[in-house]
């Protein structure tokens, strides 16, 4: 476990890395399903998933992201943050059970507007699931 | 309401639209919270946010991104479809107990890679909250 850290410019260098581990367990999923209301089958019809490319339900990308959200305002840069920007290429899937490595690296630091741009990637061992950018603002 | 569909490629035109509301409710923004792991004080607490530019607390920007997953599998494109790519940019927050919009609108249809390509937008009356594209694969 990594600690939650107050998101301060003079604190951050270009370069500074932070991950965190997530399990993709079946009850995030039904949560995240009702939560979004994106009830695709992909993600919570097992019959349905069956009969696709990966043969069972994935996880949904925009729950992955979600652990970008707390990837940049818990730790990198930390507390206080504010999301000005992300992009997302969701490379593959995760399934259910899946251990996840959530992985972000400072690129930039503004000093005249506050905004860091932070290199985000989502792993399970060595396959890319999600890769993007996070740019955040700390007021 | 609006009805959910099945991804059908050659049902999809460019300039075909989707929308449908959502209210930020406190509830929600607590899940989100939990579930993301981003317990970032501007989203939960009322006495730090007081203290801000907002002088309130404000959702998580990846919670309405969020409504974006619904967006693309519930309507435009519709259920079946995948994720393959979303730009967002946070443009202004929503606060607790507003009601948003979630909109998208087809920019191109590419038939050799079954890529769908959707301007998607959430606004507050008229304000826009978020700004991006996203990019949808029929399989």
């Amino acid at each position: 476990m990594i600690e939650t850290i107050e998101a301060k410019i003079n604190n951050l260098h270009v370069g500074q890395k932070a991950e965190f581990l997530e399990t993709i367990s079946e009850p995030r999923i039904k949560e995240f399903a009702k939560l979004s209301g994106d009830y695709n089958p992909h993600h919570i019809d097992e019959t349905y998933a069956k009969k696709t490319k990966y043969k069972k339900r994935i996880c949904h990308g925009m729950l992955l992201a979600s652990f970008f959200s707390k990837l940049t305002a818990m730790y990198l840069p930390g507390t206080g943050s504010l999301y000005f920007s992300q992009t997302l290429n969701f490379i593959a899937p995760a399934f259910i059970d899946d251990e996840i490595k959530i992985h972000g690296e400072i690129m930039r630091i503004s000093h005249s507007t506050g905004i860091i741009t932070i290199k985000t990637k989502i792993m399970r061992e060595n396959t890319t699931l999600v890769m993007g950018e996070a740019k955040v603002l700390i007021p």
